[in-house]
Parts: structure tokens; C-alpha cells; sequence
């Protein structure tokens, strides 16, 4: 999916709204558990509930692999069934030596490789460039590197000071001499808001991808009062608020309500 | 695995070689590939040649996870098959906030879930704290915390100054806060000996996993006069120029050929 594509989305739908489908099935309805792939029962029932009002949608793939090999189908089947006019994110937070990347990078995005075929991956910059080219190098896709990240382990290293300026700033520049805003976007914490407008500074005009916002405890006002741009450049998250509202029969249309409440809420901000 | 239990094998062994089960299908020997799991029949002859040379196996997971649910399979069955008396390392270098990690940590650690058990896994640091601590939570189990890796792409970030430091310096200092020698391992490259000296001041008594020997570059004799300790403190990683010194039906032969020359050499420095 290209910039513009992902833009135009946002302005139809009124909404920068991501669904983490960040599923545990220790924590899902215990009337699917019947189901003869439980996760997969729980996404696409999640999926037709809030796409009316999501523009993304982010699978963190450590939920998948901790099944093992099923886990990895039902995550096949659950990116088959997202629609075409979502944007959709492996969260995997991945970065290896140059060849090493190459693979993970066929594996989320080459469905000839592990059947999966995400528009973009998470990616951890702390190996440098080898590392994150070889996600670059497929027409289309993009990367989302780490800058600064919502939890309170961010402080350890991100913010450490590099000369005149921290970690995740000397991330950030870096990264844009290896790719274009059409190719790269970062994450940032909803839990940052204060360091929010410098990063606004140093990538004005790429999208933002935040997490943080609900469980954690960010704030969707000010994230989006700093963070929007204009072709709206923030992808907000939420994962727990939405996919656990309800533990009972009626998950699917509590997880719509909260869905349409952050949308709602975006739509007034655009 | 105890940290006493591994120099005792690598003593009795006369070897702190690691074998990177860097497994591409693309180029294991042809006649294999008509073999029901032409991954896990590679494994295990390669597994079966160089068990008497090797203290630890590490299987780089990118390679897995790009077959997808049936490249997990061909990890479980070699896993399991590996022996008791070698260290397993998941060269998988996650890390995320701390809910999340403690997902990766069942997979790699706990075989109720993925039907995986091995007994360590890297992780990025980039995160900081409690991207790290979930992984130290399971007795006997190790965490591989990547500070200097062995491709260009390390001068990035890792060697920015911070400080009077570098910021692989912080990392190893700060990670040293948060679990002992007998359960943190650091990964460092085999083409980063100059570091290497200083490498050993901030961390006299942990063990090394030190890849980048052979196909990348880095000198055995120098990485082992400057790396080793007094409980032996290195694990060395080769992978292609083992896995692959041959692509004809002789691979294992000759695969054992390129251990048994590797031990050889690591016994005279011991």
C-alpha cells in the first residue's frame, strides 16, 4: 500500500485507528475454545466487528508464535481475511545481520515464503543500516522502526544522551538518509507525548505508528493534537481496550463500541 | 543448563564451538530434498557429524520462520533431537514490552507452548529493562543480550558515544543490574577484536557468544587470546562454513571435517 493510498483511507474512514490483534487465547470467550481454530474464530470476528472503523490492523506475532506451528496458521488465516482497505503490520519487532534480514523480510512479505503477506513489519534498530535495508528493497512495503517505544524500559537506552542529543533522535535521522517517508515509518510511544513534538521536528512528514494508548495508559488527545499531519501521519493503536471489552458472548459488539468510540473521537481531530 | 555444567562440557569437550543451524532450504544438497523434512534430515546428519566437536547448536529462527508453520516443525524435531550435553541457543534476537516478551520467553523456553525447549535465546536490547527480564524468569535458561554484533552495520548505533562510553558499553554495564554471569550472555562479533579487550574489562567472568568467525571474517586466535576465561567464557559460531563446505552427498563428512579442524584449533588455546 503506498502513502497516498494509506491517506485517502484515513480520510474516508475518518479514522487513524489500529486494532492490535494481539490474541491470547487464555484470554479469549471461553464458547470459542469449541472452535476448530479458536484464534483465527476470535480475529475474524474482531475483524468484521471494528472495520467500519479501523485503518490498520497489527497482529504482534509473538502471540502466534507462542502456539507453535497452529499459531502461525491461524496468523495466515487471519491476514487473508483482512480486508484490502486496511493497512495491516507484523509486529515483530525484528533486525538481524544483512542475509538474516533478507529472510525475515520474505517472510512477512513474500506469500511464496511463509504465506503471509503484510504490508509492513516492526523492525529494531539497534544492529543499523544491514539491518533494515533488506525490508526496504520490496515495492510497496515498509518498514517501522523502533525510536522511542511506550514502555518504561525506553528510558534505558533510547533516551540515553549522544552528544547534543538522545538515542532515539540519532535513530530517527539516520534512518531517514535510508529510506523516504513513502517507505519508513517510526514508532513512538503514546506515553511520549512530551518528547512528541521534537519528533514531529525531525519526521515531519512521516507516519507515526503509536502504541500506548488505552491499557497504557496514553493520551489520544494529545498524541493527535502533536502528532497529525497533513496527509494525517499517525496510526494509533489499540489492542487490550478493544479486543478484551467483553469476556462474555457479546466481545464482538463491545469491541465495536470501543472501536467506534476511538473513531469517533479521531474523526473530530481530523 | 548451569553456567558450571557448560564449562564442564566445554573442558571435557576441549571446544566451545557452537554450530549455527542456518538451515536454507535453497541450498542444502539436492538428494535431500526428497526426504518427508529435507530441513530436519539436513539438521540431523549435519547434528549427527558434529556433535563430537561442538559444546553448543544455534538455530537462527529467520530460517524457520520463512517456511512458515512447517519450518517450525523442522525446529521442533531438531531441537529435540539435539543432545543433552550441548547448549541450545534460539538466535532469534527479540525483545518487546514486557507482556509481550514474556510471550517470546514461553516460546523459546517452555515446550507447553511452541513445543520448543531450548536453553537460551538473544534478544535486542534496544527496549531496555523490561523488554529483557521476562526472559530471566525461568530457571536454568539464558539470556543472549546482543552489545557488539559482527556486521557494518554495528557502527550505527552501538559504537555512538555516550558519554565518556560507546553505547554497547551502557548496555553491557547496565544489563549486568539486571542478572548475573549465570544466567546474561553477550553477543559480540568476531570482527570487533579490538573492542574485544575492553569488552572483557566490563565483563571478566560472562560468557561470549561470538559469531562472525569464517564465512564473516573474524580471526579465531585472536577472539579466543583475548576472549577466553577462566570457565572457558566463549562460545564460538560458525555456520556456513560448516553447514555448507560441501553441497554434495559427502556435506556431513566434510561438515565434520570443518568442526573437527575448528576444535582442534580451540583445544590448543585452552
Amino acid at each position: 500500500m503506498t502513502a497516498e493510498e494509506l491517506s485517502q483511507i484515513i480520510y474516508r474512514k475518518r479514522s487513524y485507528l489500529c486494532v492490535g490483534l494481539d490474541t491470547d487465547i487464555r484470554k479469549i470467550p471461553s464458547h470459542l475454545l469449541s472452535e476448530p481454530d479458536p484464534v483465527f474464530a476470535f480475529n475474524r470476528a474482531i475483524i468484521d466487528a471494528t472495520a467500519p472503523y479501523a485503518v490498520a490492523y497489527k497482529p504482534n506475532i509473538a502471540f502466534y508464535e507462542a502456539m507453535g506451528p497452529r499459531g502461525w496458521e491461524s496468523l495466515q488465516k487471519t491476514i487473508d481475511y483482512i480486508p484490502a482497505d486496511c493497512f495491516t503490520i507484523a509486529d515483530a519487532k525484528r533486525g538481524d545481520i544483512g542475509n538474516t534480514s533478507s529472510l525475515y523480510a520474505r517472510t512477512f512479505f513474500d506469500p511464496s515464503a511463509a504465506g503471509l503477506n503484510f504490508d509492513s513489519v516492526t523492525v529494531a534498530p539497534y544492529m543499523g543500516r544491514d539491518s533494515v535495508v533488506p525490508f526496504l528493497e520490496y515495492p510497496g512495503k515498509w518498514v517501522i522502526l523502533l525510536a522511542l517505544t511506550s514502555n518504561a524500559g525506553s528510558a534505558d537506552f533510547q533516551r540515553q544522551p549522544v552528544g547534543e542529543r538522545e538515542l532515539y533522535e540519532v535513530v530517527m535521522e539516520t534512518a531517514q538518509t535510508w529510506a523516504t517517508p513513502d517507505q519508513l515509518m517510526f514508532v513512538v510511544g503514546a506515553t511520549q507525548t512530551e518528547q512528541l513534538a521534537r519528533i514531529r521536528e525531525i519526521a515531519p512528514d512521516h507516519f507515526l505508528l503509536v502504541p500506548g494508548v488505552g491499557a497504557q495508559g496514553g493520551s489520544l488527545a494529545d498524541v493527535s493534537r502533536i502528532g497529525l499531519n497533513s496527509r494525517g501521519g499517525l496510526l494509533v493503536n489499540a489492542s487490550r481496550s478493544i479486543l478484551y471489552a467483553s469476556a462474555g458472548s457479546d466481545f464482538a459488539e463491545r469491541a465495536a463500541a470501543e472501536a467506534q468510540a476511538l473513531q469517533a473521537e479521531m474523526a473530530s481531530y481530523l
